[in-house]
């Protein structure tokens, strides 16, 4: 019942599939849930998933085409024919559906679409198509159930059987008037324990919280996490119901929002994961990797202007990895805790000088106290000029790092690029030549 | 009817608590979601807010007070009685009031739960409290619809009528045997299309995942984004039906996971907000930068020891930069690889040396790139001998920086600790280290 992927489950089936016991396999997967033969697709070889895939009956086929990473879908549905790909879209909901659909050539698209049976699912689909991947559009499936106002419950239970068949998890039922304005929502256990008689009116909730459909997908996760929800309506800008968000499609957005944002953070420029291929991995990190390498060469240009003080001092060098680390660490702080307060702001937009000015007296205690404690290091066993040196150069970056780690990350956030890259090997390597400016220029000052 | 908080709303609800007004705050809050209710007390003051939080109705409040982030929780209760809190209680699930519980002295916890009037929700309560917060038991709560697989249509809607009244959300009707044990579960959607006097056990759907109590809550949030759960039930080691976990709970723990490990990975030890006091954000960012600093001066100790050869060839000092920024890109860029794939993993454990024979072969790409890039530059403008050595360090410092960034993770996680803590300053600190080890003992080698 709770099914454990196991070396010899895999085996076994792998015997299986070279014996060609079509019979075994499709007795075995027959059971499972698609997340499960999605995850042993990913134990096998293309070409025996392909096999596995082709031998699924369709509702299991079409479960499990939705499942699938939408990168890999195309490897198997690269033969299908328009015949088979309209069969199988029949069993899947409308927003996998279009998604599915979305990555086909246009060609076999039109031709699918054309081939539904069910042609108001050809409709909606259709209307599905026009939306951005990343807006609130993008994200709903046509699939609900409503009720009009003027509706008893015992009307209303009866158009729930008529058109659940078409909806797999119900939630709430809408509530709109003639016109399809959405008007509230209604609760199936609420329409429960009403009397047969009663009206939708009577019972329906205003207090609604919806979307409309060209908001960014952003705006969805962070109403449903916000208020709780299970599922949020979509309406369009005269307040007319389009459709419907249900949270497992949203808990994949906030998981996908945070895998992105780490992978900015980490310097990784790809959507990449440990078992992809060794030059996938490579080409994903490459990119960073020369920015941060251009700058390190640009750190020993700038080290190479004052020579002349490194021949003079060469305990200059000591501090030089003690600076570029510190200022480093301060920006990657002070850019996380701005990107956070970015993405989870419910509150009102404090003025940017307001934030500015508190930066500054965090960084202020942060760059006196480790300032100080470097100083007190230093001139113990270094004296009294090199301490200072060190100490003032210090407390200087530290300032700086904390200024630069606030203010990129709301610059890119006004341009509507994501903050998170703020945090990332970007601020590391402009916040290590800054470092290095400050630190020999104040030396050529005080030496 | 969608609430947006303005700088002018915040200013009459001030004038109002001012003068006193309370019909006016009542009459504008009584309508809000309890989620906007607690935007607005973050922008007032704790004085206001308390005010506020005392004139709201007893629903309303315990649903604010269920809200309320757990460290603000005592700040609103301080001054309630175990009679006040008992009341409160009533209006909350089980797994919210646990949670509220827990935070206040045992004394009060007590004589709250004695003063329940419903006291099978006091034996649930009692129950609840015995489990770790992060597990599937402490996230569970009590309210659940269950149905016996004996039972016929009719009966089980009529049971639910009488069961709904305490669960806020009904999802799934779980199914159990005279033992409390769990069988499976059927949507309420298919009882009302089903005829009244079929039986539950020909409704019901077997293929159920479940949780035990003593899971990890990492577990809960891995099932129900698997499978695209909306609810999980959890159960004891004999297969007994004990509560249910439901997605906005969840939904609230991918968030704070995902946050957590961005505060480590990015070198902040406390989980703060920006607008946290300024104290407090100075006391979370300053252990990591102490850390780092530390590193910083056991490096320039380490530079120390190679002074003679800094004397001898004093552009050695240039390259400091690029050698210590490459090797704490190239092992975050590790460990963030890693740290995705042990938490994602739904894969069959590959053998550690496989993985790091992978790794190995990423990096040796990688670094062969960056050296090679490096090399090609500097020996243009330094000459031969200068180039060699640091195209050779740099070559050194990404392979060990990718080994350190790979195995760390796997160590950490190993010993339970939470990896993400080997992407964030430790890691950088340590490759620092190593990497002007590499350097200048190369450099000493060579030249």
């Amino acid at each position: 019942m709770q099914f454990e992927l196991t070396r010899e489950f895999i085996d076994h089936l792998e015997d299986a599939i070279e014996r060609g016991d079509n019979a075994f396999i499709q007795e075995y997967l027959s059971e499972m849930h698609c997340a499960d033969i999605t995850a042993i697709f990913s134990e096998l070889s293309l070409k025996n998933s392909r096999y596995i895939y082709n031998l699924l009956d369709g509702e299991l086929k079409a479960e499990v085409i939705s499942e699938i990473d939408e990168d890999d879908r195309l490897k198997y549905l690269k033969e299908a024919t328009p015949q088979g790909l309209s069969e199988l879209i029949e069993f899947i909901e409308t927003d996998d559906a279009a998604d599915i659909l979305n990555a086909l050539p246009l060609k076999i698209r039109q031709e699918t679409i054309a081939l539904l049976n069910d042609k108001e699912k050809a409709t909606h689909i259709l209307d599905l198509l026009r939306y951005d991947e990343d807006t609130a559009g993008g994200l709903m499936a046509k699939e609900l159930i409503k009720a009009n106002h003027n509706w008893t419950v015992v009307q209303t239970i009866e158009e729930i059987r008529r058109q659940a068949s078409k909806v797999e998890k119900i939630f709430s039922i809408y509530v709109v008037d003639d016109n399809d304005i959405l008007l509230g929502r209604v609760s199936l256990k609420k329409l429960v324990l009403a009397s047969d008689d009663t009206k939708v009116s009577d019972l329906y909730e205003e207090d609604l919280v919806y979307v409309e459909s060209f908001a960014p997908d952003e705006e969805v996760t962070q109403k449903m996490s916000r208020y709780d929800l299970t599922a949020i309506p979509v309406v369009n800008f005269q307040g007319k119901l389009l459709g419907r968000i249900t949270i497992d499609d949203v808990v994949d957005v906030i998981t996908e929002q945070a895998e992105t944002d780490r992978q900015l953070m980490t310097g990784i420029s790809e959507n990449v994961e440990f078992r992809d291929s060794i030059w996938a991995i490579t080409r994903a990190r490459l990119p960073w990797l020369i920015v941060g390498m251009a700058g390190g060469l640009l750190g020993a240009k700038l080290i190479g202007f004052f020579e002349k003080d490194l021949i003079a001092v060469p305990a200059m060098a000591f501090f030089i990895p003690l600076i570029t680390a510190t200022g480093g660490n301060v920006g990657i702080q002070s850019s996380s805790i701005v990107i956070q307060s970015l993405a989870t702001s419910t509150s009102l937009e404090d003025e940017v000088l307001a934030r500015l000015w508190k930066s500054f007296l965090v960084s202020f205690l942060n760059a006196l106290a480790i300032a100080t404690l470097v100083f007190s290091f230093n001139v113990i066993f270094l004296g009294f000029s090199m301490a200072t040196v060190v100490g003032i150069s210090i407390f200087s970056v530290v300032i700086l790092a904390s200024f630069t780690g606030t203010v990129i990350p709301f610059v890119l956030n006004k341009f509507d690029i994501n903050p998170a890259l703020a945090a990332g090997p970007f601020i590391t390597t402009f916040n290590d030549l800054v470092g290095i400016a400050v630190y020999f220029t104040v030396a050529q000052m005080l030496i």
